[in-house]
């Protein structure tokens, strides 16, 4: 179990391209029903995610603010594919980039399927008040915002937000 | 992942106690929403189980009759423990006997907690149709019965049943 802090922002040009050293596809899907989650009647995510050639099973405790409790274990890509199957909401689908930076790593998450369009970096930090240095192409922080998270992405995918809340 | 073909019966006497070659006592949990899981707005359910000095992840399918996909993996004892306070519903507390017949083993669970009074066996069994000798010290069949799965005993446990439903 690990405590997680992370930021997301969205970016501010194309920029991050060139620093990019690695890159995996990902598919993954939610085994929770959303609404149960959003209404306080389940207290973790379940969500299972192909990385590449691997498989993860993910549990995160659903608290307010950028700090939460998870859960993180390897699993069969084959065991992976049937629990996509069962899994309910939609799969989201990209490809996370990898942009070293000091001893963090940004993580930009390059959205495709019904969530094309959208790219979100993130950092996981130390501490909630570590210091960070901010690339050029970085854009606005949007660590606040429930529809940038991957659970969000789930049930409702980017191709259906208004023009306003893709701005 | 395998496919889990388990048939449950009460106990009509206490003669099986004597058979028992080994007994681990487990406390268990459900992340998942009942709710969801029983209306079909969820597929899987998500179980914490600590056994003895064990624990275990356990994913299993909602479907119809007494075969289901179950996926189960090993974690840490101390996430298990965090996870059990992330759970919802009631917290169902066992000793689980053994006892090994032929290739097979019983699986005599002794409920206590808010299920005390509650002892039922299971035997997993490697096809649906596969023949198995019946001990003398066991009752009716259950399998059909919802009310005495685990997942059913987190949220109506047998201290909430009717005298009708014991019978």
């Amino acid at each position: 179990m690990g405590v997680e802090i992370e930021r997301k922002f969205l970016v501010a040009s194309d920029h991050w391209r060139s620093h990019v050293t690695r890159s995996v596809r990902m598919a993954q899907g939610y085994i929770n029903d959303m609404a149960a989650l959003r209404e306080a009647r389940q207290n973790a995510s379940v969500r299972v995610r192909i990385a590449g050639d691997e498989a993860f099973l993910n549990l995160k405790s659903r608290e307010p603010g950028p700090s939460r409790q998870e859960f993180d274990y390897p699993i069969p890509v084959a065991d992976a594919e049937a629990l996509l199957a069962l899994c309910v909401g939609g799969r989201v689908q990209k490809v996370r980039h990898y942009i070293p930076q000091d001893d963090l790593t940004w993580e930009v998450d390059e959205f495709d399927g019904d969530n094309a369009g959208l790219v979100v970096a993130e950092l996981e930090l130390p501490a909630v008040d570590a210091a960070f240095a901010r690339p050029a192409w970085l854009g606005e922080e949007v660590t606040d915002e429930q529809r940038y998270y991957n659970l969000a992405l789930a049930e409702r995918p980017y191709s259906a937000w208004s023009a306003r809340e893709r701005s």
